[in-house]
């Protein structure tokens, strides 16, 4: 695979998001969220994505100029309008609303609509850590899930991200899809022809499948658990509070209604909302307890689970963003790579647009 | 099994509540919360742990008669130190806080420490409902769960609930434990003598393991998702997040250092905060957006997932909550049922305390 410079891919995107017609500032921001998820290692959420996004630019479905507001407050609560605008430039602004009320009221929670696609959940949950808060973020997205005892796809992936400031020690960040594995490692497992394992998807009948390319036939992810015996039921549970809490809040679209982040397939035609919804979330940690006494006892929490006896065959055991450190600074070191056909798809973009890549 | 009514078991527990020491209102409460568990089909929470909190009484790390306060607030947030009570006292007064701090600045969030086992999450989460909010509660509790790559027992089963309101439609009420399946289930297997499915333990090697008394070995319970490749790195992000947010927010025990609920064995020598935690939230929905529409989307939401293509050989597609509700509406008919051991337990704790049964 090709390898790519962090600032060269982020300058491309930037570009691509400037030539739709973003504001400086939003392509600014959109590309640092798209790329910081190829740095962390999650391949699927960043500039793979790029392409995607265009496309429902020029489907109409982003407002590259939208006009972002909270239209509803509380001191510690807001709903905010992301004016049909890219996910990745509305849930940094939605965080940021949430880190002002958590300044001045303890905490602060906010419930997005009328949004897009936001890309990788852990970055606006990170945005909480310079601030000595906890940050949490979840947005609902296109139904791919079956719920427990069903056939039909009615949750996305819907993910949960939440950062925990340390002192000494890096902090604690979780950011992980409600699904036993996200569409992404189907992707994977697509272009090298291989099986899936039992538990990851259903076919279109609800019998389990090993056929990767299973969704295509009307087949679902499965909730983390995989089956009713395994939890099944619970993350079918998970991904429903990510899908109450962000859409309504918010007055976006939930369940099977919310839209499809590709553009080939039409929003359905009986929308319940607007958009699609993210919730975010952030706690002053100096509001339950003195800063500095917190942040020794997370690292003491750290340090004690790094302690933890690792089975046989495992050489250590990982804090939740212990893996994603580890890409992030092999990856700022020697590149970013990318797979051919994401390269074609950037090229293609370079081309059509006009600009170096 | 011996069936029996629900003011019966009520008033049964509350007479032995009042007989070690508690104030007539704590006994109350403690029982209802106690019953509210078998009532909901949550026998392993319920009468059948009465014994267990009376032994940790005997052992004098249950005090009857706590002072329980805020000991830190701010308009949204605040610390509990539930002076050692039963978590059945702490956790009720605690919610009742996180409420009425949700009254007045939307939303509420109280971490508590120096608490014992709470018993049913849900219980606390529903509390908030009457309000028209939102209720969360979640609690750490004796290390069973060994992370991911790990053979040590570092988490409990650290169980979260969501409670959400409706309007025609029941609430939406999620319950349920961070791991693959509660140790409730494992004891069910153990009387009956039947193994477990894979992916709910490993032995103290961390080999999966089928035998339900591989926890007595040196064995663990495994988180939601089973092993890595289903996930389970989410279920032990889980259990920390409510392991941090109840303990590290409030000065409780955290990890390993959680006091075991039964009484035959010793909390650590060398504790690193005081009894268990808890974390309790309210939302007020019309924090939000005006609450009718908020709870006619929830009727929405409830009615199409109920809608959803029942899988072959399923009846129908559940919500969270339905379940349990039907065993309510059961129980409160037909009566409780208890094991043959559950009753000989509660003859035990009648003759001792010379309490009617």
């Amino acid at each position: 695979m090709m390898k790519f410079e962090y600032h060269q891919l982020k300058n491309f995107c930037q570009n691509i998001f400037l030539k739709i017609g973003c504001p400086p500032e939003n392509a600014h921001v959109a590309s640092e969220v798209l790329i910081s998820a190829d740095v962390r290692g999650v391949d699927s959420h960043g500039v793979a994505r790029l392409s995607g996004y265009v496309r429902l630019w020029e489907a109409e479905r982003i407002n590259a100029r939208p006009n972002i507001k909270a239209v509803y407050e509380t001191p510690c609560t807001a709903v905010v309008d992301g004016d049909q605008g890219l996910g990745l430039v509305v849930a940094p602004y939605a965080m940021d609303i949430a880190i002002e009320k958590a300044k001045y009221a303890g905490t602060g929670w906010v419930s997005v609509r009328n949004s897009n696609h936001f890309g990788i959940a852990g970055y606006y949950a990170m945005q909480a850590l310079q601030h000595d808060m906890v940050g949490m973020a979840m947005t609902n997205a296109s139904p791919l899930v079956a719920p427990t005892f069903s056939t039909d796809r009615m949750l996305g992936t819907n993910p949960i991200a939440v950062a925990i400031p340390a002192d000494k020690q890096p902090p604690f960040v979780a950011d992980f899809a409600t699904t036993t594995a996200a569409n992404g490692k189907l992707e994977i497992l697509q272009r090298k022809e291989m099986k899936a394992p039992l538990g990851w998807i259903q076919d279109k009948a609800g019998t389990p499948s090993q056929n990767p390319h299973e969704l295509k036939n009307g087949g679902a992810l499965l909730p983390l658990g995989s089956d009713r015996e395994h939890g099944s039921h619970k993350g079918y549970c998970l991904g429903s509070i990510v899908d109450i809490f962000s859409a309504v809040f918010s007055g976006a679209n939930y369940g099977p209604w919310v839209p499809p982040f590709v553009s080939f397939l039409a929003p359905p035609a009986d929308p319940v909302g607007v958009g699609i919804g993210h919730f975010l979330g952030a706690m002053r940690i100096d509001a339950f307890r003195p800063k500095e006494e917190f942040k020794q006892h997370m690292d003491r929490w750290i340090t004690r689970f790094r302690e933890a006896t690792p089975a046989q065959g495992y050489e250590k055991v990982l804090i939740p963003g212990d893996p994603e450190r580890e890409i992030t600074a092999q990856r700022l070191k020697e590149g970013i790579p990318l797979l051919p056909a994401v390269v074609a798809d950037l090229q293609d973009l370079a081309r059509k647009f006009e600009v170096d890549f």
